[in-house]
């Protein structure tokens, strides 16, 4: 490395690149956290109580600058850019992560849920407190005894005719809302999530406003709150336990936009299926999910800033020459965060797909395609997942890599890890979204599933249609398809052929994706042929199901990284992508060689020629790292790590 | 699983197996536990300060009731048993780590320093008041510049032959101490790590005592200290830096077994080489990484106590007979658990032989062999990096399996996740430990290497020996004879022949190895004939390197298992741990199994075969899996998860 003339990026030209469409949003947040950086350091110094206003007075005034309500239509206060708000969302991750969660829970789940499942009525009368900051809510929808099997929760509303109310009730106590942001303290609403009865008939599960608290923030009759007190992370936000006794609210408190009930207890629905009609209103709050999985990427690209540059400074160990070597010339350094970089810039650039395509479907939500909105809320599943694993994992090896300076909480990845823990887990537990994704990924080849569960194969397994779906895949049709698309590398006598061709990795992906579609089909079939036991056969197909979405997942990253590189011109960072974009689909590749050559897709000797490659190109970005963490950027001031100092 | 008989553990017979020979002591340690679990609370409820003082004053009722100082002689109020140290520091792992790394502070590492590099009229002066609590010490070796690279440290101790003393002086500001337990508030001493200078020579590192405090706490003159604040965890620890200012300490401070200086300012040693000075210093203090190894362990057993536990009670999703199903019935949720688990269970008796290896060398020291002392240091690295990373991986993946739940401190993950984060790290970075494994394990193919450093390879790399020793490797007809050894089992048709067989994985195990180990020095070898730069050549060789040494503790691991096995009567509890075993070694082969194929040694049917056992293995443990942690016996009032009562 020392003899050799380091190649450039053009940073301000890459994080254009980077910062994409909503670049002036982005700047705005970069000012914000500037202004607001000290929240970092009061994080570290109050008590909870302390730190629980400081993240609330700092949500008033983003508020108060429209660096939070982006979202909103512009006639209640709000920015009417979807696409933007995300933008600002994403942004804000990199600093104080309990601010960002109590912006998320008040305009993402309790606002948006306003905004997705009312109707004008309900806009016209709450929306503008709401974008205002002067109505802050909660969202209640998960109980302590489902969490993410959402159609299983027991609160109850009935409707009572005669007063014309729903009355609220926790039936069992493991039916208690549960890790409500807001709840402990400071919201003066809920959106609560309820089995709907009306007439003695059951329709499945609605939300409903309910008051909590009066304007002195005293509890009102029949709510009873416990503080979640500490957590893990996130201590800025006040979750808490809520439990309903016989609460009513009035009628016109359910929200409407998918079913009403009259004045004398007549359910209706513009959607028949009770099914349909639930996966439709859980649909409309994919914006979670997309928010979830932009925090995540942009945490991650926090701590690789951190960890990349203090390698960049740290000499350990005397090399030959007498002085000692900076910790990034160490190869095993590298391996530790070089193929994680070039991970976090993929799924980057998956989320700006993701969210440009959910800025469009939500845009024109009428006219949007049904199976359009369910190929988004899948991707969203699936970014999620991987995105918040990412941020886990990546977090955790930047932790490592600063060795015990990494420990002290002055340096920044204490609050990352902590806080970002709970990503893997709400708005949906990573396994289950991909299991919901794998499921999609099923209904593809069958469009008689789409009205199926989404939130788990037991009941797709359970069903009868099992034995239909899969006679019609055209899984084999396809796999014959793509094993064409392979190179002829590996006959062509050097097992490095090729390796850095885009459409050798594409290929490979997509291989694996179909092949593994393609087995969790055969293995239900073949269990469901064998009348095997359904909960044995669901247990035994897990694993391959959600390997399968990883799959799938993984080879979005891949084309979002292709259809990026696709829009830039020729130059030192398209070059520098492209090396990024190779080191991502080689290490992918790398890391599951096993499963390619008991597949009979890669030799044993092109798999010793990817770690060769990997190991190369390890070596070819390492001088560009440093240039490559400072393109995200994240504003020094939230980067605030006392060692960079 | 439901319509079947359920296999029995005899669970007080196993823990009787688990606890080993020093069972009383953990017995004791099991009621100190129980008897202080007050302390887990308190560590939430505390601010830092009043935790420290709880913590401290725990060591001191735990040092009164005789349950810290077991390793020291007995004329000093130890209880002379090195075994029984190191078995009750493991159990009490299983509480609060503050007050682990505590006592380990004071009687491993400080105490521990004056008994192992001191002699006896310093043993004599010191020890009694240091077993009894009334002397407290910290270990000041690391340097905010100089972490794992140990010989590299900059503060100075200059013999002053006027004075009769030694002046102690912080040269550069990152040569100050850091991360020193002890140092911010409760130390009155210290055992410095310093370059030892005499009459203008230097003589490398060597430990001295100093006083930091008098007797009121007051910092005496020249010792600046600076709290380390809020870390990620331990925060009932009193890190603190250290920084001296011509600090004067008289002659006989220097600990004086290994080196010495006459009055009159000359330098002596028992130990010529320099280098072999150094490293058999270090080496006596093996110690830290032993407890830490054990402590690591312990900490998993809790997770997986909790988290096993609870998913034998949470339901979660409504399978097809209209009941929700247990989370350990989905065999996703079986695949994120129970490899831990029996990898957690290979890693204690791995633990075992180490400790019992560690009690046989020290208890006589004079008379063991040097041969067999430096096994026993790359062993206790080896198994330090292994079990450190089992802690943070287990515990992670239990947290998760716990979901949100597991978010809330009061379930005990958070606690356990900070606190052992740093066990990675301290004692020696994993990846700085496993490449002085590696190093070992080369030099046993040259016992000529035995004086060269034993903290990383750059020296090595860059020594002049290089060649010779590559020369004289056995490396490739051991592998031969290990190849013999390899089962027909691929040969006879059915892939999945001879995948139990015991043989079988010790074959595989080994093989990894010593082609990790050939290919690595083959690496070496052809570096360095093609002239490249040293550090270059280190650098491309450092994962080759911690490759082979994690194939080589595994391979340890193994044989931990098939030791303890061999000793155990026929029944179920043998059979339940042949279980585990085999699900621990094929676990090892499916996840590296890319390796495997690619060296040949590894058909892709037969590594299908090997996913499809390890999936019977987890159905067949299922069943067993909460009592194979209750075997455990952790108390209940150290598991003190409040989701479990």
């Amino acid at each position: 490395m020392p003899d050799f003339v380091a190649p450039q990026v053009d940073v301000p030209a890459l994080t254009e690149v980077l910062d994409g469409p909503h670049a002036e949003i982005r700047d705005l947040c970069r000012r914000k956290l500037i202004e607001h950086a000290g929240l970092l350091d009061d994080a570290q110094r109050l008590d909870r109580d302390g730190y629980r206003e400081r993240v609330l007075q700092t949500l008033l005034q983003l508020t108060d600058a429209g660096a939070t309500t982006l979202g909103f239509p512009k006639r209640y206060g709000g920015g009417g850019d979807l696409g933007a708000a995300i933008a600002a969302f994403e942004t804000m991750a990199f600093g104080d992560l309990s601010l960002l969660v109590k912006i998320g829970v008040q305009f993402g789940l309790f606002g948006g849920a306003i905004l997705q499942l009312g109707t004008e009525r309900r806009h016209d009368r709450y929306l503008a407190d709401v974008v205002a900051g002067r109505l802050l809510g909660c969202f209640a929808m998960t109980e302590q005894g489902h969490g993410s099997d959402v159609q299983g929760l027991q609160t109850v509303a009935r409707y009572d005719p005669g007063r014309e109310q729903f009355i609220i009730d926790t039936p069992v106590d493991s039916a208690h809302k549960e890790f409500i942001g807001g709840a402990a303290a400071h919201a003066r609403m809920a959106v609560v999530f309820a089995q709907l009865e009306v007439g003695g008939a059951g329709h499945g599960v609605h939300a409903l406003l309910v008051d909590l608290r009066d304007r002195n923030g005293r509890l009102l009759p029949g709510i009873r709150i416990v503080d979640d007190r500490q957590k893990i992370g996130l201590n800025g936000v006040d979750n808490g336990r809520i439990w309903f006794d016989r609460v009513t609210v009035d009628r016109e408190n359910l929200l409407d936009r998918y079913a009403s009930v009259s004045a004398d207890g007549v359910y209706s629905s513009p959607i028949e299926s009770p099914d349909r009609r639930f996966f439709t209103m859980l649909g409309t709050l994919v914006q979670g999910r997309v928010s979830v999985a932009g925090a995540s990427v942009n945490a991650a690209k926090v701590a690789l800033t951190i960890a990349i540059r203090y390698a960049d400074r740290r000499r350990q160990f005397t090399g030959p020459n007498g002085t000692e070597e900076l910790l990034l010339d160490y190869g095993m350094h590298q391996r530790r965060l070089l193929p994680r970089l070039a991970r976090t810039y993929g799924l980057h650039f998956a989320q700006e797909q993701l969210v440009a395509e959910y800025d469009d479907v939500f845009t024109h939500p009428d006219t949007a395609d049904p199976k359009r909105r369910r190929a988004l809320e899948a991707r969203a599943a699936g970014t999620k997942a991987l995105g918040s694993w990412l941020a886990t994992d990546t977090i955790q090896a930047c932790r490592e890599a600063c060795g015990g300076a990494g420990y002290l909480s002055e340096n920044r990845f204490d609050a990352l890890r902590a806080d970002t823990d709970v990503f893997t887990t709400f708005e949906g537990d990573n396994h289950v979204l991909l299991q919901l994704v794998a499921k999609g990924l099923l209904t593809n080849y069958a469009s008689e599933f789409n009205d199926l569960d989404q939130l788990g194969m037991v009941r797709f397994v359970a069903g009868h249609a099992v034995e239909t779906v899969i006679e019609r895949t055209a899984a084999h049709s396809l796999m014959e398809r793509v094993r064409d698309l392979l190179p002829a590398g590996e006959d062509r006598g050097d097992a490095r052929t090729g390796l850095l061709d885009p459409s050798y990795h594409s290929a490979m992906f997509r291989w694996r994706e179909e092949h593994r579609i393609d087995g969790l089909a055969r293995r239900l079939k073949r269990g469901a042929e064998d009348g095997m036991n359904a909960a044995e056969l669901f247990s035994r197909c897990q694993q391959h199901a959600v390997e399968a979405a990883v799959a799938h997942v993984e080879r979005q990253v891949l084309e979002a990284y292709e259809q990026k590189l696709a829009s830039l011109p020729d130059g030192a960072n398209k070059t520098a992508l492209c090396q990024l974009r190779d080191l991502f689909a080689l290490s992918v590749i790398e890391a599951d060689r096993g499963w390619w050559m008991e597949h009979g897709r890669l030799s044993s000797q092109r798999a010793k020629a990817i770690t060769r490659e990997v190991d190369e190109l390890l070596r070819k970005t390492r001088p560009l790292a440093v240039q490559l963490v400072d393109a995200f950027g994240v504003p020094e001031e939230a980067v605030h790590a006392a060692f960079l100092h």
